[in-house]
């Protein structure tokens, strides 16, 4: 009797928490220490559920979102037929650190705009496992997935956490970034720094989001499929046009590239890949992109080669669009790999 | 007698002109007006000659330069075994009007920086039609032949002048930019007006010129190939060492960049290309590279398509350094099409 009323209190506490509604949701982690030993203070993170947790909570899949992306946008991929299959699985969509729902210099009253502190891929993936295990009091789950920055997330997820999860399935992820990627993310930083509107951070307009409708032409997708989509009286135009759609807070892109460029999960290897390789328990299906020019998909290959992990390789023009583009194949290879 | 004098008087005017030696020469065109109806004033073309001009003219090689680029980085072209062979024919290099060695914002007296005038790849090719015509005696030419920007003006040069040339050999040149390619310029002029260095063009800093090394990284190749070619140390360091070489003048650079983004071979045609292309009557040899993302191949492709040109296309992962990637494949493709 007594452990019964244990169990209806914690479904009492749990379920509140564990709401399936995907409403946006936060928990306070209050001051978390950073890998660098810096402190975001009254630090929050923002969350969605989907889906029912099963009695033995041996269903979840934890889905971090993309550089600059939010749980709301992320949405679109949870469901019957998408990425993650809520009528199977209890899907959690996490805000990443920075992203401007979570913790971020946009809407930290404490740690404003460049006062927030540095942070580090390594930093998200802890402070989703503090999420996890402290406030959804969930201790492994079935599998870690994410696109882009997301990916980055499961990979060092897997390094970090290595019995925390079943399997892992990073989408034109990167386990550390290859020359090219630090050069992309330098050329970004760069154009936001020298915006005459940035003013050491303290803009009151947002700054270089021409520029980064820009890159996002010159690099989100393959030259043959933009110039296939696009005609020449149009290019420039709506280029203006995407200029002046709202764009993501600068200062939070900018901690967020930083995290990306600091991604290496050999670090706390001595730099050995093979060592954070042999490290990893999960079993992989890792997805990229040959042409993809946002995260080239060289280092996300050579990790997988390391672990005889699984890659769904695609050499379409789709480029960084290959989670859209291909989502026709990808879907259900990604149902086929969770149910084995 | 009368006759053999006027010759011996030619030759006397002509052969310092026509020196084989590649020195760098100048001819003034004087005041020249451009398609736009502004004028250059006191204009100036820089060339060098290379070779033996034959008894009847028949021999001469056509060559302008790329954009930034200048006659005197583009003589490692010339030569037994390079592209233009100057021990079979008397190659003349042109420096492309902007060049900083011709007139250019960056050294002219009368009309320095911006008030240098707009110009259009037409205006290249109009201002090179007079230098040969007029002050080098020459009306017609075995072959036109460029790379990149120099391909640009060789697609205009036949569209032009269709009679002045047997062949053509535009090398990752276009008749008019793809869509992508606009962006890309575009991306270049708003990173050299938005540099706080620029003032309006009365910089006394050349601007941008990380942006412009950073720009050459993402899209002068291939990621691919400047993954294999790059680690991870050192993609930042070499970033920073481009970006301390001498760069070409930013004022030169963007009045280059105006006239490439200008270019259109059927602009004189209503916007046809299908009439541009029934006046061409040279034989063409076009060399693209697919994974071109300075100049993608598509607009070359589709051009030399409708004339029933030979196309000469690299799937490797040169990019836009086909052209000195691929040398060994295309000099004697090239001599092969020149023999014909």
């Amino acid at each position: 009797m007594k452990r019964q009323i244990f169990v209806l209190g914690i479904l009492f506490i749990a379920l509140p928490l564990l709401g399936q509604d995907g409403r946006q949701k936060f928990a306070s982690l209050g001051d978390f220490t950073l890998v660098s030993g810096e402190v975001i203070r009254d630090c929050r993170i923002g969350y969605r559920t989907f889906g029912q947790l099963n009695a033995d909570k041996s269903n979840v899949i934890l889905f971090p979102t993309w550089a600059t992306g939010t749980t709301e946008q992320l949405q679109g991929n949870v469901g019957p037929g998408k990425l993650a299959d809520s009528s199977k699985y209890f899907v959690i969509l996490v805000d990443a650190l920075a992203n401007g729902v979570s913790s971020s210099p946009s809407n930290s009253r404490l740690q404003p705009r460049m006062q927030f502190p540095k942070i580090t891929i390594r930093d998200m993936v802890n402070s989703q496992h503090q999420l996890l295990t402290r406030e959804l009091g969930i201790q492994h789950v079935k599998a870690v997935m994410g696109i882009s920055m997301g990916g980055m997330q499961t990979f060092q997820w897997i390094v970090s956490y290595p019995s925390f999860m079943d399997k892992a399935i990073p989408i034109v992820g990167s386990p550390r970034l290859a020359p090219y990627d630090l050069v992309l993310w330098k050329t970004e930083i760069d154009a936001i720094r020298k915006d005459p509107e940035w003013k050491d951070g303290n803009y009151t307009v947002n700054p270089a989001t021409l520029q980064m409708a820009e890159f996002w032409v010159l690099i989100g997708e393959t030259p043959q499929r933009y110039n296939q989509q696009t005609n020449r009286n149009d290019a420039l135009k709506s280029l203006e046009t995407d200029a002046q759609k709202p764009a993501p807070d600068a200062g939070d892109h900018l901690r967020q590239i930083e995290a990306m460029m600091s991604l290496d999960v050999s670090d706390a290897f001595g730099g050995d890949i093979e060592k954070a390789a042999a490290a990893v328990k999960a079993k992989l299906l890792v997805v990229v992109g040959t042409y993809d020019h946002v995260v080239t998909p060289g280092p996300a290959r050579d990790f997988a080669r390391l672990l005889g992990a699984e890659v769904l390789e695609f050499p379409s023009d789709c480029g960084h669009q290959t989670p859209a583009c291909e989502e026709k194949t990808i879907v259900p290879r990604v149902a086929g790999f969770l149910r084995q």
